[in-house]
């Protein structure tokens, strides 16, 4: 049994840009993300396609800050919300990378960057991978919940999808920051059937994998300068310390989630905090990647959680599944 | 640029597994399947849940003709068709089998294959891996398409979504049948946008794929004994030849169609022939790894093709998408 997956040396983190809307900017990372659209529409006519040019101003983001063509990409990994991936598959289509198109949830970021450090780490693999999600709020309302004209009303524990995209670029040669080692997550039910609580459905399964990492690795977390999580939220969060209290594993102050962070819960209307795969994918590329740059950090791990449910899952009485997949980001060199 | 991957020596497969709905059953290759439900209901109420029930029936077949518990598998990876993957996050849960989530619409098992190549191939990364994918008629007619009951007529370029799952284990340890190589697609947008003429839009994506591989590997096709695909049906693979042609590649009687083999296309009102992500996995746990294994194949191509779509971006104005992965099967030991 595998369950700690060591990538090779030296996988180094090439290329990164974030894009998110206009609630996104406002909120207290809003200057650190590389592009938004006070429309949210990035020129599309529809909510739906808006978020597929969303993934394209991403891509094409991190191509130009690593100084990359589209060509020397060997690897697209890429994932959203939206039934069948539309927003991958018709946003990167173009591109002409060869793709695999992944399901996570809210866990596809962390999906993909697992992906692409076996892709990378295996000898006859790939030289250069991309990783990117992509989240909109107005397309995923009215695919999971309503249409935003109808107005509903939201619980306190309800969760607001992001309008956000992010990508990173990974290859072969070393980078101040690379992909060090990665963790698979192990679907767990709770037995959560409300999805105006995704929180609750997803913090057991991102205790699991943090009980399971700090099992397997021997580490402490005072060895780790950040645990990030996205998207449990401040209810999902709360849930997931008490579950860590009751095995002695406390993180403190070290654990921040993006959910919480992207927006301002005082004052903007997100309620228990920001959700979608597009949220850690663009906390990942505007603040824990340059965090990890200026040596502030030196060693993250990035935990995404995913919900796997649908409407009809829900309506057919099933509940829904959490599972989060774990990333250790690593600084390698001196700042 | 890394397109050919080459997977580490004796990526074996250890186990294969298929189930199959009624309509299936009575076919050409009924004899040739593990299990069959004369219901289509697998145990479930409801036809989402039916196929989320095949998927355990088959991965607990596979297991079972292994000789191995779902505690050896350090990783599995599983895709279907519906809205958010949910047949398998909600089938697969209960095995605690650290899960990623795939998405490749027809594509996605040999898209499973060639994650599950890199995962065995990558020092760090798994020992075994488990690659599986379903799909149900009725739970696909009436997301994409309309309910059963509604009772619509069908063009002749349909093709019908099997009810079908399959699975395959692999391995480290070499076995008669390896994983040797694989080519990840790219998608290919021929402007299709006629739901019910799938085979047209992922013919030129298999082209594509083909041609890339007949050139990067400088093999000949007579060097092949099969070219299996899924699910191009009839019709697509009429157009796959005559784009062949043009650019002077023949395949001949060496290519063969999951699609076009399931069902009788002269006595079975499946139009076109199959498609759905569980008819190339059925037909390779039942057809290519025995033609194998018996030694009467020594190489095969295996391309799944995929049309990535969604009925929101047809009705968008967005066209269908195709995507052909390609998985390298060996025989490798005498038989």
């Amino acid at each position: 049994m595998r369950e700690l997956w060591r990538f090779s040396p030296g996988l180094g983190i090439c290329g990164r840009a974030s894009a998110v809307g206009h609630a996104e900017s406002c909120g207290p990372f809003g200057a650190c993300f590389d592009f938004h659209d006070a429309q949210d529409r990035f020129g599309a006519r529809t909510w739906e396609t808006a978020e597929a040019a969303l993934g394209q101003v991403v891509l094409n983001l991190a191509l130009k800050r690593a100084g990359m063509s589209h060509k020397e990409i060997d690897l697209l990994l890429a994932g959203d919300l939206q039934n069948q991936c539309v927003a991958s598959s018709q946003g990167m289509a173009a591109f002409g990378i060869p793709y695999v198109g992944i399901y996570g949830a809210c866990s596809t970021f962390v999906e993909g960057l697992l992906m692409a450090g076996l892709a990378l780490s295996a000898p006859g693999g790939v030289e250069r991978a991309a990783v990117l999600a992509t989240s909109h709020n107005c397309a995923a309302e009215r695919q999971f919940r309503l249409p935003l004209e109808y107005g509903g009303q939201r619980t306190p524990t309800a969760q607001w999808t992001a309008t956000a995209g992010g990508c990173l670029l990974l290859g072969r040669a070393p980078r101040p920051v690379c992909l060090c080692a990665g963790l698979c997550g192990r679907m767990v039910d709770a037995g959560i059937r409300d999805a105006a609580n995704m929180g609750a459905a997803m913090a057991p399964a991102a205790a699991d994998t943090l009980l399971r990492y700090f099992s397997l690795s021997g580490e402490k977390p005072e060895e780790i300068d950040a645990v990030i999580t996205g998207d449990l939220g401040r209810e999902g969060s709360a849930i997931l310390h008490e579950i860590l209290a009751a095995r002695h594993l406390f993180l403190g102050t070290r654990h921040q989630d993006c959910g919480a962070m992207l927006y301002d819960l005082s004052t903007q209307d997100a309620h228990a905090g920001g959700s979608g795969c597009g949220c850690i994918a663009a906390m990942s590329a505007a603040h824990v990647l340059p965090q990890l740059e200026s040596g502030k950090w030196r060693r993250v791990l990035l935990v995404a959680t995913g919900a796997l449910m649908s409407p009809s899952s829900l309506q057919q009485g099933g509940s829904i599944i959490g599972i989060a997949h774990l990333a250790v980001l690593e600084r390698t060199a001196a700042p």
